[in-house]
Formats: structure tokens, sequence, C-alpha cells
């Protein structure tokens, strides 16, 4: 058995049955190894951000993590960006990164760079195997660490050389993949005071972020908020949020830093669950980055690494007991729309439409801000937000979802400019057979920008400046991109068709993408 | 003048005019100043690779960096696989990056990273600009450390505030962009050597790169390897390298390692210009990675900083005067092809229809193996390979070289594997009109990867294996790819089809893309 083989076997031992992947030559004993382990699942990526954002998404939907295998430092280079996102999500992935064989390594050839210090800025773990007897072990720690918690980038850089050699074993892990450890005790002072203030019926509010927005914690703290009298609060991109009909109602936070300081205004104590205390995405001229009340008082009762359900349930023990009167979301869902097409009639649409046990990977951002609105009383869903703000995120995510969850549908809801980052990942739905329904807003401009220029204060831009942020030349064409990978597509540009063919896609099995061209919001 | 407005004139007064960009909030002062320097040119990319990569290919043509503007860490993730190559290539870029406002840095918003860490990586300077007074300095050093030489990538990180706030100044170089240093005085022993080595006759080569691959030093160094009876090599991907009908004849170092320890045997000596001492592009089992004879002396006569034609005119003096009787390519084109398509007839076809002055972004890889020797006889034109081995390279060079020289035909040899990850760049062409024919081989697979299998000694490729290096299934359409990026395409499965789409092409202005369906190399 080479080394490769071993690190095949060792993940399978450790529950790790999929590698999303873009290899390359120092990659190919691991390749070759997939014919020895006919469990773990191979999933092609034409470029290294969909094969991250991939695990993203398919951490984020199992819990646990996928491996991903990329081709040395500019391999890893590529897939940082949706790294960058997954360690915003604590998201548990196992870090793959081939390297030259180590003699090689000082010659300085032509790939040669400095894969370890790349990892570092997204990875709780970084290793690089020195021996092929003890790489079985390697992984075995970087599933750990992936798992943590918190959940985390783990990057295992393997030499070529220690996958060729002979000598691979098969690693067994210490603790079954069930049995994993829930996390560090939480500090009893937060949790206490967190207690008094809720106690006190003052101005209060639960901010909850990570783990707390779906599963049982999340409906933990909302009987907890509702029992206290407490505003329930979410962090504005949650990885993971539960919604639909019958889930608790969370305020989001704001992605706009005024709006969001006036949600906060007011605010005496702050209890935040696996959340951080809010910050403006960006900076702005002459305005406060922190949003909360400057006399806010913030009580950190769970730390990404503790042990959420623990802390909870400390929580629980210093409130008053009573009914869980928690404000569930109404079933409802709008009409169809009629007429032209814009952002609004998009969201009405897809709130008629969504099917119950929906994924949605929201990267719809100016043309998509509707569609929360619009699926709040849909049938239960999850919906997964760009963490990280680096955009190229939905496509990957999508994709994940769906290897992840193949019997649930998939909705990719996805901004132009942002989807032409990670397109490359609509070839490998089709590959996969995966029933993702990509819906491409196509307000044909980086109005996000448009919008933030004047936030910054940069003035009215002139038309150098405006020529940056437009898209109209020439006009991108997603039904011919989308057939260029192999997925059936189409154009909507009345809100009866746009309703019309989401039926269809959403009937079908496969991936399908839509471009709904929104001249305007409304 | 803020500092946003500091810079694009101090770019200007450096002699930087061009500028590759996909900035985002943090960059948007940078934006709005456009419109206060017109005669810097926005360039637009709608993913970062594309503007590092378009950078670079303009350097090789221009000798001098163009400017890119990046958003914070994932953009510069995005954008490092290009500057990998550049690296390798030694292209002067000036790389702009914008951060968080210095105050907001420390509340590790969701886009917040270690900037600098990831720039280290590929850049020989990186600063992360302090004050508004200073920045433009800041520019003006990046400038400088970019023209070096060596040829280098400047990382400059600019806080949003540094940008936004008054007192932003327009720096004045103190060197012209004329006047620029030549390099270091080179070193004499090593000249010395070489020359006593020339002058004994012996089984002697030149190894050229770099900067000995074009212009003045490539005439001197071939004339050298002629008067001392010495072969002329050069490195296995140049940066820059002019060919055609009366320019030297190199013998190019092969990339697989067998050939090249075939054509380095019984040599006893190496002059080393603006190159390394060769060693396999990868490592494999059971082979040496250095690729000269044990016993070959190598002798360094210029370093990637030296003063090149310095140190040629000091080797010069060293040997016999003589005639320049160095061989020259004979003025040849093949016959146009006949019949099916494969990847020779495409060589066949580009070499009997080259235009004079064409500039050909090499990544061909695989398919693209015969176009080399099909076009030594045509017309003078110069030949960009990919330096660094990071795929993804081809079109954004292509796409720079095009901005460089409007009034030359560029050429794009473009495997398929490896257009896929920065296919983006195909709107950019669109949208700035350029000259640029993109020729799409493709074989429908990672063909490289399959001849890499077999030479690491992974064994038979079982079909789980095989399907990771398969691009099969779907099959890409790259017509329609090119369609949606506003590109006009085609598809030629003939060898007479395939000429006629590339003479038309070529006459008519503007990007256009041609897929070349090769299902065989012969």
């Amino acid at each position: 058995m080479n080394g490769a083989q071993g690190v095949v076997s060792t993940l399978l031992e450790a529950g790790v049955d999929t590698c999303f992947m873009n290899p390359g030559t120092s990659e190919m004993h691991l390749v070759a190894a997939l014919d020895t382990a006919p469990k773990l699942r191979g999933v092609l990526a034409l470029f290294e951000g969909v094969a991250t954002g991939a695990a993203d998404g398919y951490a984020r939907i199992t819990g646990k993590p996928a491996a991903t295998l990329l081709h040395l430092g500019p391999g890893l280079g590529n897939g940082l960006a949706n790294l960058h996102n997954a360690r915003r999500a604590r998201s548990p992935i196992v870090n793959l990164v081939g390297d030259h064989a180590i003699a090689h390594q000082p010659l300085d050839a032509p790939l040669q760079s400095d894969i370890e210090t790349l990892a570092r800025n997204v990875s709780t773990f970084v290793r690089s195997a020195a021996t092929t007897e003890g790489l079985s072990g390697d992984v075995l720690d970087a599933v750990d660490a992936a798992y943590g918690p918190p959940g985390s980038v783990a990057t295992l850089i393997i030499p070529a050389d220690v996958s060729w050699n002979e000598g691979g074993v098969v690693a067994q892990p210490l603790v079954g993949t069930t049995q994993r450890g829930s996390g560090n005790r939480p500090d009893e002072a937060p949790i206490e005071a967190a207690g008094a203030a809720l106690r006190g019926r003052g101005r209060t509010a639960f901010l909850i972020g990570g783990r707390a927005c779906h599963g049982k914690a999340f409906q933990l703290v909302a009987a907890l908020a509702a029992r206290s009298g407490a505003r329930l609060l979410c962090e504005t991109f949650p990885a993971r949020l539960e919604r639909g009909a019958g889930q608790p109602t969370v305020e989001q936070i704001s992605y706009l830093g005024d709006f969001a300081v006036a949600q906060l205004s007011g605010l005496q104590h702050l209890v935040l669950v696996d959340a951080s205390s809010p910050v403006s995405f960006f900076a702005y001229p002459n305005k406060m980055s922190e949003l909360i009340p400057t006399d806010c008082v913030v009580h950190q009762v769970s730390k990404q690494g503790d042990d959420l359900l623990a802390a909870l349930e400390a929580l629980s023990s210093l409130i008053d007991s009573g009914e869980d009167t928690s404000s569930r979301a109404e079933t409802g869902r709008p009409d169809l729309p009629t007429g032209a097409l814009n952002a609004s009639g998009v969201a009405q649409a897809i709130g008629h439409l969504l099917p119950e046990g929906a994924i949605v990977s929201d990267e719809g951002n100016t043309g998509g801000i509707f569609v929360k609105g619009s699926t709040a009383g849909a049938p239960q869903h999850d919906w997964l937000s760009l963490t990280g703000g680096a955009i190229g995120q939905g496509l990957p995510v999508a994709l994940g979802a769906a290897i992840a969850a193949p019997d649930r549908p998939v909705i990719a809801l996805q901004a132009d400019g942002s989807a032409l980052y990670t397109a490359q990942a609509l070839w490998t739905m089709a590959r996969e057979g995966l029933n993702v329904t990509t819906i491409i807003l196509a307000n044909r401009s980086y109005a996000v920008l448009n919008m933030e220029l004047d936030q910054v204060g940069a003035g009215v831009p002139g038309p150098r400046a405006r020529a940056m942020l437009d898209l109209t030349d020439p006009t991108m064409d997603f039904v011919s991109l989308a057939k260029g990978f192999g997925v059936g597509a189409s154009r909507a540009e009345t809100a009866e068709a746009f309703s019309e063919q989401l039926r269809r896609a959403l009937a079908e099995p496969g991936p399908s993408l839509i471009e709904a061209v929104i001249p305007s919001l409304l």
C-alpha cells in the first residue's frame, strides 16, 4: 500500500467520503488511489474555487467535512476566496494540497511556492506530511482539527513522494464520527450576567450566529428569547439559517450600517450566541464601524468553540421558566407576479413556488433583496448566506449542498456579476446530474458598488468610474454560458415567463439555469 | 485632492498608464479617481486572475508595469495563480490591493484577512500604506520595486481611509521612465570562467532565459554562441521568445525530463544567461530532478538582477572575435492541412497563416505540441509561454498583450481544460475590441495528466481515476461559452474548416474564438 492509498482509506475510516478535486501531476497517486477506495466519491471541478466552495456547502448541510484535492500553491490560491468564506462559516473542511516531492522542493522548479504560508490565511491546522508511514495519522489529525468545534479548514500538504512511496497504512480514528466532543465548557461569568440581564427585562436581545441558527440550538434560543421577552436577532450572513412557516422569526441585522444602527438603538443588553458583536461590513467616512449603542452591555454566552447546548441550558436554568411563546413564521405565499420582470417579481415567484425542504444558496446581493421577505411563510427550508463577502460562493455552495442532500431541491439565487467568478460550477452540476436551479439575477451591473460608491462618499461618479461597474458592454448571455457548460437554460423578461420557467425547472430533475432579466428593483 | 486622486496621478507621472481591475467597496475612491486622470486606462475584468494575468502579458510586451486593482485578501487570492506566473516571468507589476480602513481592521469584519502574508508569496515588495500624505511616495516605491531589475510584482496595500482622506499629493519620480538602471554589475569570476570554457571549445552550451530571449541581448548571445561554437539552448517556458524566419535558432529544453537529459548529455560547460540550471518540472519516482550531467560545470554569467548587456559584453571581450555565423531560421511555411482535424493539422494551418508581427500566447499544452515546429519559419513573431505552470494564464496574457500592442495580431493558443480557469478574459476582449484570435485545442481531457499518471508510475489508472481527467461528461461547448461572453465563435472539425475559420478570424478586427476539435495528435 502506498501513501496515497492509505490516505483515501483513512479518510473513509474517519467518515470523510466525498472529495471535491482539481488535481495535477503531484496529486496523481491520490487520484489513482480512488480505484482502491470505491466508497470515496471524487467530484471533479474545473476550477479550485468551485471545489473549495462545494466543500463549504457540503459541510453546512451535513455538519461534517468533505475533502478537497488541490494542486500546489497556485491551486490553493485559486481556492482561497471560498476557503475564506468557509472559514467565516466555520465549515469543517479537510483541505489536501499536493506538493513537489521533498527532494525536488529546494530546486525552485516553476511551480514551487510557499504553500504553508498561503494555507495559514484560512486554516487553523496546517501541516506538511513528512513521511509515508505517518501520512494517515496526519490525515486523522486534519479531520479532528476540521471538526473542532469550531469547525474549520484543516490543510494537509502532501509531497508527491510521500504519496507514492510504499509504507502507507490505514489509520483508525480514536473517536467515532458520532462521538465527537461538543466543545469547550462555556465561561460561567457571562452566562450569569446574561441571566441577570434577561431577568431584569430591560431592552435586551439575543444575537445568534453560527450553530445557533439551525437545529436544536435554534429552537432553544428562540424559546429563551420568548421566555425572557428579549428580541431575537440574527447575524447578517448566517452560514445556515432554518426558515419558513413554523420556524422562529428572527430579525437579521441589516447589511447597511445606518439601518443596523437604527435596529439596535436603545438596546441595553446584547446576548451573543455563537456570534460576534456586530460591526459594519465596510468602514465609511465619518461613520462608526461598531453598530451597537456605546452603553449596550455585551454578554458572550457561547463562543464559537464552546459547547453551545451546554451554554444554552445553563442560561435557561437562570431565567424564569414559562411557556415558549416564541413568534413563529405563519404560512403564506405571495401571489404570482405579472407584467414586466423586476427584482420584486422574481422574489414573488420564488415565494410562490419554493418547494418544501429546499436549500437556498443566496448570493443574490442587490437583486435578491426581496426574496427573504417573499419566502418567510413558504414551507421550511435552509438558507445559506455569503459568509465572508468573497463573491463567487453561491454556485459552488449550491453544488456542494446538492451533493450533500441529493433528495432536496437546491436553488442558487445568484447575482450576475458574482456568478462569473465561479461559473464553472455549472459543469459539475451537469456532470453529477444535480438538482440545482440557478436563478441569475441579471441587473447587468455591479449594482452593489454603485450604491457603495455613494456610501463611501466618493461623490457623483464620472463616466470612467461608472464604466468600471457596468456589465452591459457586452451584455453577458447566461443562457449561452450555461449551454457551454452543459446546463439547459432559458431567459425570462416577463414575470409570467419567469414563473413558468421556474415551475418547470423545479419540476424537472437535474440542473437548469434561468437568466432573470431585472432592469429595476420594483 | 484625496489620497486616491494622488495615486492615479502619481502612477501616470511614473509612466504607469494602464490598470487592470476588479474592484470592490474598499477601492471605490480609486475607481472614482479615474475621472480625474483621463490618461490612466482602466480595464475591467470579471475575475481577478484575468486582471493579474493581463498585467503580466502587458509587461512582457512593453517591458513596463501595468497596475492592477484588487479587492482585499480574497481578491488578491483570486489573482495569485497568475501573479505566480508573473513572478516566474519576472514581469514588473504594480499590484494595488484595497483594504479596510485602518480603524476597521481590528474589528474582524467578514472580509478581514491577512493580506500582507498572501502578498509575500508572489511579491518582492509588500507595503501597507499608512498615511494619505505618504501614499503617493509608496506608489513610487512600488513602481521602482516592480521595475527592478529583476522585474517583479510589487504589492501596495491601500486602506480605504488612506484613499479617501484629503491630503493626497502627486509625487514626482526621481528616475525618468527611460533612465532606469540596467541592473547590478555582474560577477567577474563566472564570466572569466565561462570565457575560458568557451575558448576551450569543449562541449559547451549557452542556456538563455528571461531577458536574454528577445531584443538586443538575444542577438548578442546568439552571436557569442556562434563565435565560440557553443550550442544555444533556451529554457522550456521563456516569458518572451522572439522567433520566426531570420531569428536565431534555439533549442528549447524539453518539458519531458528523459528527453531533456538526452538533450543535455555529454555537456561539459553550461553558460547560464538569465536562466537557472535546468531541473525537471515535476519530480518522478527513481528519476533525477537535476537534468545536466553530474560533471557539467555551470557558469552563471548573468543572474536575473544583473546588468545583462554588460555581462554579455564582458564575455564577448574574452572570446575570439569573428563573424556572427549564428544559425537563423529559414523562411518556410507548411502547406495547409486537409482531412480530419487533429493537433498536427491545427499546427500546419497556424504555420501557414501566422501573420507578420504576431504575438502568440501559448497555453496549448499537449494539443499544441506541434505549433512551435510549424511556425519556426513563419514571419517574425513573439512567443509568450506559461512560465510558472499555473494554468489559466493563456487568455489573460493574450488580453494584456493585445492592450500593450493594439496594432499586432494576438493568437491565444489555448488548451481546453486550462481555458476554463480564466475564460472570463473573453468578455474583456470583447469589451475592449481586442484583436485576439483564441484557438481552443479541444481534446476534451486533461491530456497532460493522462501522460503524467503514467510518468509518475501510478500504474494503469482505473475507471474512477480516469474519470477525474476526462472532460467529456458533459462535453464543453466553447462556441456557446464564447457567445456567453460576447465573443463570436465557430467550431472546426475538419482541417479545411479550421483553416478557413482561422483565415477569417485573422482578417477581421476584434476578438474571435475557434473551437478546434482534435480527437488525436496525428
